[in-house]
């Protein structure tokens, strides 16, 4: 079957180009000596995971208990939870999971720290901690400098738990190559200050974890940063391209869909809606739109509802029909693969299987 | 254990809300002679659709044929496709389906019908099929009158589907009061010309099928319709109050969450994003701002990033801490629902069980 064969609409997966996709962020990782810990947030999946390890990522990054619970039964190991999780179930099973697994947690307070190490300790694991600090998006992390120091103090102190380093998340480094630069000269200052205040106080840091897609190359431009976490690489997306971050030809997922009326006069509605792409608006490049026709670059994909995409074909050469296959980029290829039980996998326009999403959905 | 007891981030269902919507729908639709075929896009779980007809509803409404396919399997039969599905994959379950059961679909253009047709004669069933037009929309069906006589006679000429009669989706019926009853007025209108019409042909028109939730009230002035498919009404949601079509207590469904990060001044930091609520900006209403949060209601979710929640606090009388529980309440439900597996059910306060939301993710 070929790739526009498959049943409308459909998540296809270009397993070529997301190996050259990785293949390329594991020789700059590996060129730089930063060691490369991938979100899996991107793909949801052990087999992508998998293909990262194979090509010397040192370990995963993900957001939920729940994905790493995925990622562990798949064999996966080394394991960081990069968000905060709060709550006795979440805790209690990330702890199980630390019996017999590399698990660790960034976290930016106390509270959450004690919760922890409750939880570590009633089960007899231990977890590291990397503290979470701000480099400039303002979302978690505390003040760069003492703040930091004086809860990785804390930590110390607690039983079940092993400090580990730092971590921030520099989402601002974002948009046009000007601004990315900009931001990282931001992250590198907040980053020197930190790893100042933990010299100045003897506590040694054995990694400080960086990250994003946008950030990555620019990562020898932050001293101090010794992994980073990208996720959309695998994959890329609108919002990675019109950053120049990546070519079209480098967006390895597109969402196969179906032209299913033109009754309209200047329009013609996609069987693919925000349920199967996700209404996430793109937040770099023009602003505007759901996602890129690759066949129709002329047809604006210029609103969504639930299960209905709409084009606006009042500028296209191309006549447009009903039962027309069409190809869309996502803007945002993490919510969009997030809507989706399970993907085809390409190579060479062939699809030569499917793959079960196996995180997706994972919200705990 | 009480709701708000879940493990977060958790999609709860208060059962008695729910149900005291339901019956309000039944009891309005009952009163005013107009069948109810609700659509489950919004619940998109067998037990609700069961409660629906259990009240009098004559029949369902889906999009997916892999949401008929879920209804059938736990029992549920009359099952209207109000979507122009395409491709041989889809036809032919469907039409599969339609073997010892009931199954509608609705239609704009005979390309569509005439796959149908084939995928019906193969399997020796028989679709209804209801002829979409538009009402004022502008996304799918053809314009009122002579158009849909045309396609209904060719429609009557296909074997395997019996002509049923028209459905038309208002949306346009949508904002404040006034604006919606000057929508209604237009629809009305629509309705009538096209109806004249087929009075004209002599073509029988068994069922005029209209719909939504901020239109189910305003039913009475579009003389014709003779059944409506209202979705969200069953949970109602931020989009819904600000069209003034529910109250906050009449609400049925919140995303409960906890507070993770309070590390940046200003901000609190919820464990539900975009992939929890969904990204679905508000289209009533504000138009600002990703679900309203009962407790706190000062406090704005003004951003989400996919597993954050950004609360802006700055002008919260509360002081809210790691750890804090809160309830969302999301712009649209549908889609927030749309992300998650499984549903907590609460009755006064407690948890009385946990439900798979099945027909989840069936994008086919």
């Amino acid at each position: 079957m070929r790739s526009k064969e498959v049943p409308t609409p459909s998540l296809i997966i270009d397993l070529n180009v997301a190996e050259a996709n990785l293949d390329r962020m594991a020789r700059y990782c590996k060129s730089r000596g930063v060691n490369l810990r991938p979100h899996t947030k991107t793909h949801k999946m052990p087999e992508i995971a998998k293909m990262q390890v194979d090509r010397g990522a040192i370990g995963l990054t993900v957001a939920k208990v729940g994905e790493a619970e995925v990622m562990v039964a798949a064999g996966l190991d080394n394991i960081l939870v990069a968000f905060p999780i709060w709550g006795s179930d979440n805790m209690r099973r990330l702890a199980a999971l630390a019996n017999g697994h590399r698990i660790l947690l960034a976290l930016d307070n106390e509270d959450t720290a004690q919760e922890l190490s409750r939880a570590a300790t009633s089960q007899g694991s231990t977890i590291s901690v990397l503290v979470e600090f701000d480099t400039g998006l303002h979302r978690c992390g505390l003040r760069p400098g003492p703040d930091c120091v004086k809860l990785a103090t804390r930590i110390q102190g607690l039983e079940g738990l092993r400090l580990h380093g730092l971590m921030t998340y520099y989402g601002n480094v974002w948009g046009s190559k000007e601004n990315r630069i900009a931001e990282t000269a931001i992250v590198a200052e907040r980053v020197g200050t930190t790893l100042d205040a933990f010299a100045k106080a003897g506590i040694e840091v054995n990694v400080v974890s960086g990250g994003s897609t946008p950030a990555a190359l620019l990562s020898d431009r932050i001293p101090g940063i010794t992994e980073i976490r990208p996720g959309t690489y695998v994959y890329n997306d609108m919002n990675t391209f019109y950053q120049g971050v990546c070519t079209l030809e480098e967006c390895a997922v597109r969402i196969v869909t179906s032209v299913v009326s033109v009754a309209v006069p200047g329009r013609a509605i996609l069987d693919a809606g925000s349920k199967t792409l996700s209404s996430d608006l793109l937040s770099s490049g023009p602003k505007s739109g759901y996602g890129h026709i690759v066949e129709v670059p002329d047809a604006k994909l210029f609103c969504l509802s639930e299960e209905h995409g709409w084009l606006d074909t009042t500028r296209c050469d191309t006549r447009i029909c009903v039962g027309d296959v069409v190809s869309v980029i996502p803007n945002h290829v993490c919510t969009c693969i997030n809507m989706h039980d399970e993907a085809y996998l390409v190579r060479n326009g062939q699809v030569v299987g499917q793959s079960r999403i196996a995180a997706r959905g994972k919200v705990r």
